[in-house]
């Protein structure tokens, strides 16, 4: 659960990224990945698409955050 | 939460855009980027698939704007 | 709100453009894409995907056109 | 909405392909396109990922069928 | 319907599998195309996500077989 | 069901294994693969992307954990 949908978007970005770590540990090959995914708009919007789906289960979740609205 | 659905199609352009920030907040990459995949129709439609999934999220979390209807 | 699903379908393909339009405001750039993105298999399936996504949020919105079955 | 999955499955095909033809009406240019999409089996996953979105919002909108279980 | 969760994987791989059938029927050029999938990450990561798509639906026609847990 | 959403994360990431294992049987055909895609930015966003749709399954059936919130 989180506070705000802020902080959802927050979590679904590290959900993301936790799921890279998972199923590649090793953090020397991630950093080496990191500057071909982080220039490549291909790459960042799929990422994005990840990150979207992961918001959408974190706000379903958290009912849309309605009972602060 | 977003008054009209017009303006849950805006916020989904902005949350997917925000996105892409977070995950390269280099403004000058971002900006270097743009042309490549403002001219791609692959890469466009990739954009537009990202922008789907966050309106989905936000009409759900709008009620799909019944309250409106 | 749509009055029947091939008018929810009519729409997802207009939101689903809308979005690729706002990306790229430039209608002549829009128009110089169009020939390689209509004559490739996988970017009309990747347009088709994103319409299936924008549907299935119409649908939604309105509750699968139940009230008039 | 249809009377059983199985006819779920083929609207979701059927629709999936007529959003194809909305976005390449010409019919000819959708046959040249057909050998070189009907022989890759990246184009044919594609496909298969539009069907099961399509099927998804047909499903929940004939209730996944339960008045029938 | 399935009785178990893994009846449903299994299904929602058999949906995925009969969609490609129904979208190439010629059984010959299926196998023809099976080694080069079958041996490509990118190629099997894709119809795995069809069939995560495939078997949300079946987990919400089960109700996430609720009854049983 | 999985008693944490953590819990959740981790069957997430089996299923889709798991998904890649009924369609490649082979293990020594898997880890011939393994490097490839551990090494291709695009190759483990894929796979994150089908974790993240599995995992959006799973909290639904768990109902969000909400009955430990």
């Amino acid at each position: 659960m989180t506070a705000t949908p802020q902080e959802g978007r927050e979590l679904a970005i590290m959900l993301a990224r936790k799921t890279i770590g998972a199923m590649q540990p090793d953090a020397e090959v991630r950093q080496v990945l990191r500057p071909g995914y982080a220039t490549s708009a291909e790459a960042l919007t799929a990422a994005g698409h990840v990150v979207a789906v992961e918001f959408a289960t974190i706000a379903a979740a958290n009912n849309y955050w309605r009972d602060q609205a």
